[in-house]
């Protein structure tokens, strides 16, 4: 038993959960855990199938990228993750799927407009979409820069009020102050991605909602004024900034 | 033990059949069963998961908004579900989700017309849409002004007739004669919202049924004439005025 | 125990067919078995949960409308199920349900089609749409009279060769030489219409295939020279006339 | 026990696998798994439904078309599956399913273009479709014939690269170096097709990924290059030629 049982317990439960929240096929997608303490993240294997995982198949990995516990490979997008972990310093968690309403709009480059208060209670705006990577992005550090045009995009947003964003041409990503929110997030995204598909069918011009209505479905969840839940649940961070 | 131990957990059994029939992403969602006579309501507490929920966590609330019995914090939806039993003198249970079909149609602003009979079962016409909501009415009690628009929309209609409507930007609202009514015209407002969005696709003018199908269909399931089901079952009120 | 016990176990089996394969919300739709040497049918309780059926439940009604055993009403659309098994002489099973995307079809009342040698397997050409119904045959014996608009749109066509039909602004009705074979009809034109929705989609004017490729994929299932299939299968009646 | 008991046992996971992965309804589709020493392969027999399939079902049938093994009929698409066994000699399984969205494709006459990097990482470009067969291709021996178009749509592509192809007006064809692996791109081309749609419905005239993307990703799970997954993982052939 190695010194990260628990992050990597952390780390399994969510990855587990992809595929019971349907947001997952074959081994498309992984969830990252933090432990910012100690600057290293327990993180899926490559490749692995989701039903004979276990926590002890997870990798930890420190955040400059050496494998710190584990004997399998980590997943290909550990750059990726990396990258996030260290541009937004309040963050504890990272999910990517290719879960699929959320990758028809990453695909078509088009951000997720926010016509209703589903996504208003969970973002303070749009999903983001990135611009496409250069061929230079692509044929060199692939996963690390597919990392920096995320960072790029969430430039000026907070990673709190924003916590994830569609990869051009590919899927999303999601953040949270943990994993566990992380996976929310991301539940979130094709849920939202799949009702905005289904309103723009039944009116392709429709205008996103007013700024006073998502502010206070957003603010309702999020931020010191919240007061959906319960107190006994963990304060989210006031403020996540973006390094 | 609290008095309203069966209240709690008819309210409970609803609650939990929400996800199991596929309304409920994450905890978006609520329902509540009222006792009349004791003018109280069990409501799910906010922001719990339902895997984890349970009868006993359920929160009883007064018509004036009194919590009388629960240790955690009700829905934050509480006040639109007080405002509908205040105003609907005849029901005795309210629905809310965010089902996907209904709410796409919420946020595009409009009603699902009536294509068929599936939805002559439920409802007498369309499944109305409220107006937007003012900034003045979303900046102040807006759980209650969000009540307060769905009572404007349903002005002149029964909600025996209507056992539902869509909260514009928003999502669907429902109810019943009692909360197992109530769950049952969410499904099928979720159901009729899939078929109707499918049939516009394929037949984007289309109109709505002839008066006399729809009160065929309806009058088949409901009121004095009706001759669906078994006469064992719980007789539907005859009325159910809006006061 | 009544006479009929195997008769109700068999539609019993095809009811709870029903929500298994995902054609069923709330209690629409009905399956019923005939034994034409006793001219009976059993046939599903009015309004009665899936949940809660049991085989006992089912009610036993003979071809001129009487019930001959069971302590339930029966469906309200046995009338419809009378009609069909009076008109179709070689059938012994019925099923309506509301699928959703048969449903679909039927609401925007348009045929379904033959995109492809899915539909091939299963029908000898379009699933076909009935005229809707007259304002006299919805206020008069509904029921009887949607089994009449469903045999005039049958004329000249044989049932075994076209094993359902959308009702025009209803829903489809299926079946086959025994009920079971009645619910396998219902899957395949929910599962084809779901197809043709979609190549609908992108092909707006899409041709019907060639009646090459259709009499080819529909005899090889069907008729004298099928080879689908094992010997041991049952033989399918080699004609089935209307009456 | 015949001479192929793990011949069938693999064929049978496979099979059974497909109702798991919703790529099958009712009883379209099959899975077949080659011995290529021996020269045979065990196929589903025809007709026979998934839930009561045993692995002593399946039938073993020599690439001569033979049959080897089994007391029932091998699928009726057995000539299709020797027909590809014979053109693509690296190839040790095959599957066909009428998966829903990929049928629809397939329905229209359209292959699947390439939008995104989920697709990238299983197909070098887009999802071929065939040309429709000929009204002599039809009549004679119609599931070779099948066949052929497949391999004549194949001609320059490695079916390495390209795991699969969707017969015009039918439904998709895959393989894979095992049976395992065929099942693995038949789940990739259901869910690539179900994206392609949604995209398309967002953004009518995509255009496919830059060739830079699509080989980033490809080469990342596929040859000598690539780094995703474990290296105890079986190694891919590095060539699958076709004769």
């Amino acid at each position: 038993m190695g010194r990260f049982t628990e992050l990597k317990r952390e780390s399994f439960e969510a990855n587990v959960a992809l595929p019971r929240h349907g947001l997952i096929n074959l081994t498309f997608g992984n969830a990252s855990a933090l432990d910012r303490s100690s600057a290293v993240f327990a993180i899926k294997p490559s490749g692995v199938d989701y039903a004979s995982l276990t926590p002890e198949d997870m990798v930890v990995v420190d955040l400059d990228g050496r494998k710190v516990e584990g004997r399998l490979n980590p997943s290909s997008d550990t750059p990726t993750h990396r990258r996030l972990f260290l541009a937004f310093t309040e963050i504890g968690g990272v999910v990517h799927t290719h879960s699929s309403h959320a990758t028809a709009f990453a695909q078509a480059g088009r951000p997720i407009l926010i016509f209703g208060t589903t996504h208003a209670d969970h973002f303070n705006g749009e999903v983001p979409v990135t611009r496409k990577m250069t061929l230079e992005e692509i044929a060199s550090a692939y996963e690390w820069e597919t990392g920096n045009v995320i960072v790029e995009r969430m430039r000026g947003l907070d990673p709190a009020d924003f916590p994830g964003v569609l990869v051009n041409r590919h899927a999303p990503f999601a953040w949270g102050p943990n994993v566990s929110k992380a996976v929310e997030a991301a539940v979130a995204i094709e849920c939202i991605a799949h009702m905005a598909l289904m309103s723009l069918q039944l009116a392709p011009g429709l205008e996103p909602i007013e700024t006073e209505l998502l502010n206070k479905h957003f603010k309702r969840k999020h931020g010191a004024g919240a007061y959906y839940g319960q107190a006994l649940e963990d304060a989210k961070p006031p403020t996540a900034k973006q390094s």
